[in-house]
């Protein structure tokens, strides 16, 4: 512990007192057999279908979001376009004014997305049509899904609501949802994590950057793109090849399908939920089923679009986090240029936020190694006893969206965890004896 | 200079005191018009076509071939099954063992693809059907020219002349060229050296290793591969995600087109060719026809497959080190984790390569910058004044061909070039007063 353990808090110096005095044996084993469920399983995409068709326990009427779960009257604004474009896109109104007052009206309803083994990135709201990622983690008998990412620009999982937005969502349903599952078919079983190792070597935190991973996707996927018909393939070229984020939210089922294995561990003080929904920011630890939540905090070490800047900036958003879980995004800092373009410039200023994640988790990944590390693996498994203890909370790649003008992206940067959420965590911990 | 300056060679010495004495003035202007040339130019990818329809003095009957000039009875093994397979191909031999006979007998014409403005990696052979990259550099007032990239495997620029080696040179001729040339016009110029310039920071030197820009570049044309006509789209997109190197000969073409620009100056002691046959290795200064040559060196940082080593390799080969002279390859070695695997492991490892090759280099490259290095510049413009002087010979990232058996490529590895060559063209040009 350092000089000034858990900043002088004495419910939790107590706690962390317990955690790493008499229960620490049994906190270890735990932690271990987490570890090497994050670790050793090989999750592989196997098919892309509607939300209604695969993901559990999906009624109709029904909208996933992001984060924890929030009354429509605490909606963040970029979450709150999403979810009326997602409306309309289903359906359910004719447009976005008549969708708010379904919302507002409780007619449709909301669920987390991550009650469903589902994760979303950024603002994105989902209805039952939705084509999703089906990944499979069949070493820990679990399944996650994920919507096929949106794209860049005017999209809805930035906040947006125009009807270029909703037209997205019409096309990733109508067009490329059938096409993408004929070619995830025919390629058989893609080992995600595999591709996600290689990015590593190649720039990407594969949470705020997946240029090198989408690219090489793409690469696989070639020979079955060009076996698809005509005329969709070529619109789905189209947006495969301009968008650099295609590669996230497979990244992020294949996250999911590890922490939900995770999950089934009990007694342990490692993280395997991180989300956010713009308003809150909520963990919870394997084998336990709170969710443990504080306010969403901004993010601090972020670079804006021109024009624009922290006053109009939405707080952290979105269940990517579940990336820095299980290795990547913000523990894979020091492997990746771009991220180091947030935090100073140089490669030692990405190391150093590696370094810092080390000091929290309670392993190292054997999959995804850092050649500006010395090949080490990447920091893993999230002990919230080390959060609580050194203050240090975990760092996060992410976007940042307009808080309330509708206009979307308005930048990206490096969010920090907020603490509260840990030490909930770590106290329920302990007087869970 | 060191201590002891040009090995202590008296010849070498007195040259030196011309070139970095009275003559250094003149020398460092020719020098600075010759990095420019090499650093301002954006080469752009225009046209893919069968090179009778625009390499420059190609006649019928002729193969180009990699390196400097050689007579059929000096052609190293590999080149020479390179040969008889593209004589094949092109249909003037029934079999490789008539083509034999009229390569022995002079019945066809060799030439150096580099006499062509026409470069060609390792054992490549090419004859007029053989389609080619077709790279301008408007800026320089340039054309280059490289063949498609035969792919991995059982190919004839690996030094095979199997059936399906000459298959593979009809493949490119019949059914890659067309289409290829299709989808370059319809995505217009493309600029081969800032794909490069991204590819540097995801790993590639762009010499050893293109997986980074061969994937961009794929994503890049997806679209207009998407829209070719079938069946041919399929086959092509079999052959293209399935190599790594596709854009290995682009970047090569860049280059050249480079260095043809540089080679119009006079009076530089910057190298503007450094090319190999597999028996000889030749290099020239801006602003001299004459080639000089020294024996082609072994490949010494090597990795080599499960059963093969030194004993059976075949010296360094091939017109790809042209790469190294514009600030890619071994000047580019810091960015890479696949060449630092070849040097020790270690970042570090390649770091070293890097900062040698900038103890020769003249100034670094603008266009290419490596995280790794402090986002400094790729070492760029090797003067064979400071190779003498310091006997520091550059390195070359290539593949390792078998010496004899024909079984194609058998490793990977650093070679370095030998110091013989740079002692003549100094000598030379300290003669040219």
């Amino acid at each position: 512990m350092t000089a000034s353990p858990a900043g002088g808090d004495a419910g939790s110096i107590a706690a962390l007192e317990q955690l790493y005095g008499p229960r620490s044996e049994s906190i270890d084993r735990a932690n271990a057999e987490v570890l090497r469920r994050l670790d050793e399983s090989v999750p592989v995409l196997v098919d892309v279908a509607a939300a209604r068709d695969v993901v559990p326990q999906l009624a109709d009427r029904t909208l996933l979001h992001c984060g924890p779960q929030v009354e429509w009257d605490a909606v963040c604004d970029p979450l709150r376009r999403s979810l009326r474009a997602a409306a309309v896109a289903e359906g359910w109104a004719a447009d976005v004014e008549q969708a708010d007052r379904l919302l507002a009206d409780g007619d449709v309803r909301l669920e987390p997305a991550t009650d469903h083994a589902t994760v979303v990135p950024m603002a994105t709201a989902m209805g039952p049509s939705t084509p999703v990622f089906v990944v499979e983690n069949r070493q820990g008998g679990t399944r996650a899904f994920a919507p096929v990412n949106q794209g860049p620009g005017e999209t809805a999982w930035f906040g947006r609501e125009t009807p270029a937005a909703i037209a997205r969502l019409e096309f990733l349903r109508d067009v490329a949802g059938q096409l993408l599952r004929e070619m995830v078919v025919a390629a058989g079983p893609i080992d995600v994590l595999a591709l996600a190792a290689q990015g590593v070597q190649m720039g990407d935190d594969v949470h705020m950057r997946t240029q090198g991973t989408t690219s090489l996707l793409i690469r696989n996927l070639l020979p079955h793109l060009a076996a698809l018909p005509s005329p969709g393939r070529i619109e789905l070229a189209g947006f495969m090849s301009g968008n650099h984020l295609f590669f996230l939210n497979l990244a992020m089922a294949a996250a999911r399908s590890l922490t939900l294995a995770a999950e089934q561990v009990a007694g342990s003080s490692i993280v395997t939920t991180m989300c956010r929904n713009g308003t809150t920011f909520g963990i919870r630890l394997a084998g336990t089923n709170t969710l443990f939540l504080s306010d969403a905090p901004p993010v601090e070490d972020a670079m804006y679009y021109p024009d624009f800047g922290p006053d109009v900036a939405a707080p952290d958003i979105g269940d990517s986090a579940v990336l820095e879980l299980i290795g990547l995004g913000g523990a894979a800092a020091a492997g990746s240029p771009a991220v180091a373009g947030f935090l100073g410039g140089r490669i030692s200023d990405a190391v150093a936020v590696t370094e810092e994640m080390a000091m929290i988790c309670a392993g190292n990944s054997s999959r995804f190694q850092l050649p500006t590390w010395d090949y080490r693996g990447t920091p893993l498994g999230v002990d919230a006893r080390h959060v609580v203890d050194l203050g240090i909370a975990p760092k996060i790649t992410t976007g940042i969206l307009h808080a309330s003008s509708g206009i979307g992206q308005i930048g990206a940067g490096v969010a920090t965890a907020p603490l509260a959420c840990f030490r909930a965590a770590v106290l329920d911990l302990a007087a869970d004896a």
